[in-house]
């Protein structure tokens, strides 16, 4: 295989939503055309924020069950749980050793926890964990561990993928030879941006979402409290400014759009109406993955067969890279 | 097995010297009379500061050989490498979650490092690397990880342990159970304080060491070389002003040592002849020891193999550790 191989992070976090879908899932999974794709669950990385241990289970198995649904094929790609592979543990520690303490004060998440205790007037590093803090290494050890070419991240991620830069190079440097992979970062610029119910990009910290996997009924009354104007049913319409019109778009054909951008610009046709249209194009699409969803999250033993499988593809690369380390660094 | 847990970290340093085997390896074996003692060499610690593998690989090996020649037994009690356990890599990473960063911030080891940059107007991280800075973490995983109830340190250590402890108590509180045993640190008043060639305490960075494996007529040379007065052969002479004598203690029966005592206040013996009978007896106690090292050292893949069968016992009770905490988080 001579493909060049990328990777992807899952943060085990419920309820998928539709921004995820689209933001997220569907990019993705578009890498496993390319590449040798790989996509791990971070579920220790979720441990720095996530204490609670029937919450953490269950999002784990929701976030893997989400994306098979969403189209991961297990059989094509490796799919895996980091708490699954212990060399990634290992080689953590392999790299802090040659990670400056002064590249972590400079990561921009840390910064921006110490400006903000700073403006409470608290300590700097109140509440602040060491895995908050040494979050960018084990990132670098997940990515390094497994001899990426590339990582698919957004912009707020770019200097991670630089960290793991800096440490994998100072490695190479010190047993002058190429002992790791130095990775490199992908950014898309045309990540559709899912506008939410209000009209603002789609979060789950605006509480303005439309879950992934929800029950028609409930994907249906969520749709229907969509914000709109107070445009009478005979008014012609925008289509370009209705948030209706944007979410169709992400789930509708050319000719769907075609011929409903004329029926909003023509007028005679309300909002409700808009609504069970979208709701019909949306249906469409979420109804078989939410079949998947139920049929996957209903057989947890399953579910965790798949990560399993996932887990044993995975750890020989794994346990390569570990190896080749120890070997330079004098402890075989 | 009814007795307690102890734990020893050995640092993988070379050329052993009589200090360390009375001041550490002789105190530290006394512990598996009373307790079910484990021993691991701590080859990741080392890494943060030995960064050519060749010195590093053959510092692990000269380190167990010492040890073992120095009388640990690996079928009494277990002795492993830190880095053939990697379960303790893993703790590692999940106690990174139950760490403040504040605690690593007043680490005195840290601290120090900080105050020499400020003092040189260097920036107060410079040369800090990340392995250094979250040591007391990887610490508090090597302890934690095998239910450690107490772990023998030098007063300069009990903060470490002191983290270990907060660290622990930090998981047991938020999870509501005691998943990790909370470690106590013991510190021993009475170590022996060797006295080095030149008076002062023994140490590697006086360059006034005797060292524990060097051949018979190097050993000799060494001894030859201690700094006395000028006091003739005919002078009375206090034997507890002269550090031949004060080194004559650690290795003479009580006999003897009230036999050199009276001829030094008797007058008619010469320095020359104090060194030569100091020679003796170090000799006596060395000369096995040394062969035992050189039998232990000669055989590379002997000493390995004693080495992966204390892993071997080792593993098995990280693991049950792990999987208790990962119960217990929510990642199983």
């Amino acid at each position: 295989m001579d493909r060049k191989i990328s990777l992807t992070g899952i943060k085990p976090t419920g309820n998928l939503h539709i921004g995820n879908y689209f933001g997220a899932i569907k990019p993705a999974l578009e890498l496993s055309k390319t590449y040798d794709a790989r996509y791990f669950i971070a579920d220790y990385h979720a441990l720095n924020s996530m204490k609670e241990p029937a919450g953490l289970h269950a999002s784990i198995r929701e976030v893997a069950a989400g994306w098979l649904a969403g189209g991961l094929d297990p059989e094509r790609v490796i799919f895996y749980r980091q708490s699954s592979i212990p060399e990634v543990f290992e080689l953590t520690t392999m790299i802090m050793a040659f990670t400056a303490k002064g590249l972590m004060n400079r990561a921009h998440a840390y910064k921006a926890s110490v400006a903000e205790n700073n403006e409470k007037g608290d300590d700097p590093d109140a509440g602040i964990n060491m895995g908050l803090f040494t979050y960018p290494v084990l990132m670098a050890a997940d990515i390094i561990l497994f001899d990426s070419d590339v990582v698919p991240v957004g912009k707020d991620q770019v200097q991670h993928i630089e960290m793991a830069q800096d440490i994998a190079q100072a490695v190479n440097a010190n047993y002058k030879q190429q002992v790791l992979k130095v990775p490199q970062a992908v950014t898309s610029e045309d990540t559709a941006v899912v506008p939410g119910l209000d009209g603002r990009k789609m979060s789950k910290s605006y509480g303005n979402t439309v879950p992934l996997f929800a029950p028609e009924n409930q994907l249906h009354k969520c749709i229907m409290r969509i914000v709109t104007n107070s445009q009478g049913v005979e008014a012609p319409k925008d289509p370009d400014s209705s948030q209706i019109f944007l979410l169709y778009r992400l789930f509708a054909s050319q000719e769907e759009q075609a011929a409903l951008a004329a029926r909003y610009r023509a007028g005679g046709m309300g909002w409700g109406e808009a609504k069970e249209e979208l709701f019909r194009v949306v249906n469409r699409e979420l109804g078989p993955i939410r079949e998947r969803f139920n049929a996957i999250i209903s057989d947890p033993e399953g579910l965790d067969r798949i990560l399993a499988a996932g887990a044993e593809k995975a750890r020989p690369i794994a346990a390569g890279v570990v190896k080749r380390f120890r070997k330079a660094a004098g402890i075989d």
